[in-house]
């Protein structure tokens, strides 16, 4: 048997403390919980404020449906037991996702506050911003761009948030965001100017 | 109700494609591997290749017990199923980082060829690379830094990889890491070496 080399392998490995790591990325991780109702245009204000971010030279990026549910989440269908362990997971990943410098935007109904907090409570404070895209339901219903609120009026979808299951408003929420009469691009903004002003990007 | 805005929600939220991201970003997204027996250096190298990624300025992020078995996995145990779905996983987390634009270093032992394919499989051609770090066992075993490997021997751990549980060698990895006789520095940069070389960061 060679020697063996533990001692370098212990002793070397001398690792970034967080803020030396958030120096070298020039940003600061933070998860930005988007949450509304179906159709409120959270994924679409979420990416669009990812785009804009990354054009800006940050390191951004969205979780939502489309990217979880295809991988991570695939074993997970829409029981109230399910929707907890979809949400508790995506929580996990949008701190590992802040823990590495990102900024990390997270676009999900999320109906249940306990579920919106539990998430909250992975992160440092002051590192996670909930964003209540506070379109209206009835909004929501009139826009219905994948026909969705159609399909549970007509008793086709089973505990639909806002129809036949609750959703919990924020009651605290860093941002409320108002979208019916603006653009996707003033609401981005909107929340860009968030977090300038709380120092999380420059 | 107010004029529904679902044109402007659906029509601006035009994206970037995964292309522009990594312009963008500046690099390529990708996943390096890690696998090989406790002890052998996996994390040690992997936070360090991290470390020195960062200070060059490469968005890095390791995923390893540290990190995974505190929040996303601790509904895991080390059952083989449970082994299966916490490295399953990590490869869904992993592909998210790597999306995301991020180096993605991933630090488990990992000892089934199929749950390592099943990670590659997830990202795309040249973008996930095998690192097996081929510390011999009886080096691990020397090294036993947690003193897992005595606990193995009196039969104190079940399932103990290369003791009492399999370890199924990579055959084709990307990259073969020597560590015995070498320091963590120098395995280190052969890592980033590779990188380079395939052009994933500058």
């Amino acid at each position: 048997m060679s020697e063996p080399k533990s001692q370098n392998i212990q002793w070397h490995g001398a690792n970034l403390t967080h803020e030396a790591r958030e120096e070298a990325v020039g940003q600061c991780g933070c998860v930005l919980w988007f949450t509304g109702f179906s159709g409120s245009g959270k994924s679409t204000v979420a990416r669009r404020v990812e785009e804009l971010l990354l054009l800006g030279g940050v390191f951004a990026y969205v979780l939502d449906g489309d990217n979880l549910r295809m991988g991570l989440n695939k074993d997970l269908g829409f029981s109230p037991a399910d929707r907890t362990e979809n949400i508790r997971r995506v929580g996990c990943v949008a701190q590992l996702f802040a823990d590495a410098g990102a900024v990390c935007l997270t676009a999900f109904i999320s109906p249940y506050r306990a579920d919106r907090d539990q998430a909250r409570a992975m992160l440092p404070e002051g590192r996670f911003l909930e964003v209540f895209v506070a379109t209206s339901l009835e909004a929501c219903e009139g826009r219905d761009p994948k026909g969705l609120y159609k399909k549970a009026r007509d008793g086709k979808i089973p505990e639909f948030t806002g129809i036949s299951a609750p959703y919990e408003e924020p009651e605290a929420a860093e941002i409320v965001l108002q979208t019916e009469g603006r653009s996707v691009d003033e609401c981005a903004h909107e929340v860009i100017a968030h977090l300038r002003t709380r120092g999380l990007i420059k």
